[in-house]
């Protein structure tokens, strides 16, 4: 089930706020704290199939949001346009528009 | 009632997608169109009120996305810090370095 846990916890980092607590939950110690499902229905009290139905829910309105909104696409194409041009930058190093372009870049990033 | 209409149009742009379809319409022939609740009453076959809650509610919750996942902020951040690199890259024009920065600049942009 855990097949692409780095592209779901960047999912979640983008749209978690537009999921249920119950959903966020669950996904958080399936996702991020590494729980087992089992660990996870005893934490929340509720069924192991329970949890399992919460997170295929959570997994797939997370997916449709990046269908439609494609937060994810977009930054993962602007991360490799800065470091184009954090590259460039710093072969002029020593400049004072490099160290602006390097720190607005590294403004973008935070 | 369109007090704002940048900044719904912009909301719009980004999480249109997430509306009923009668929420886009409406809003889209609205805030772009500029047809009144009266035309668009008669164009989608409601009443005028009904108009005025789906616009309503469709606002609420291009707000309410917005609150939650920050996208027009960020993307107002985005393109001042680019606005500054560009600047810096000008001063630089005839290095291929300010070349590369500026086309990255311009892909990013698109």
């Amino acid at each position: 089930m855990k097949h692409n846990a780095l592209h779901m916890t960047l999912l979640l980092d983008y749209y978690g706020e537009l999921l249920t607590e119950k959903q966020k939950t669950c996904f958080d110690l399936y996702y991020n704290q590494d729980l087992s499902l089992g660990e996870i229905a005893e934490e929340a009290g509720i069924s192991r199939q329970g949890v399992h139905d919460t997170l295929s829910k959570a997994e797939q309105a997370l997916l449709d949001f990046e269908q439609k909104l494609g937060c994810v696409a977009r930054e993962n194409r602007l991360q490799q346009l800065l470091q184009t041009i954090s590259a460039a930058a710093q072969e002029l190093e020593g400049t004072p528009q490099a160290e602006r372009i390097l720190d607005a870049v590294r403004k973008i990033k935070e």
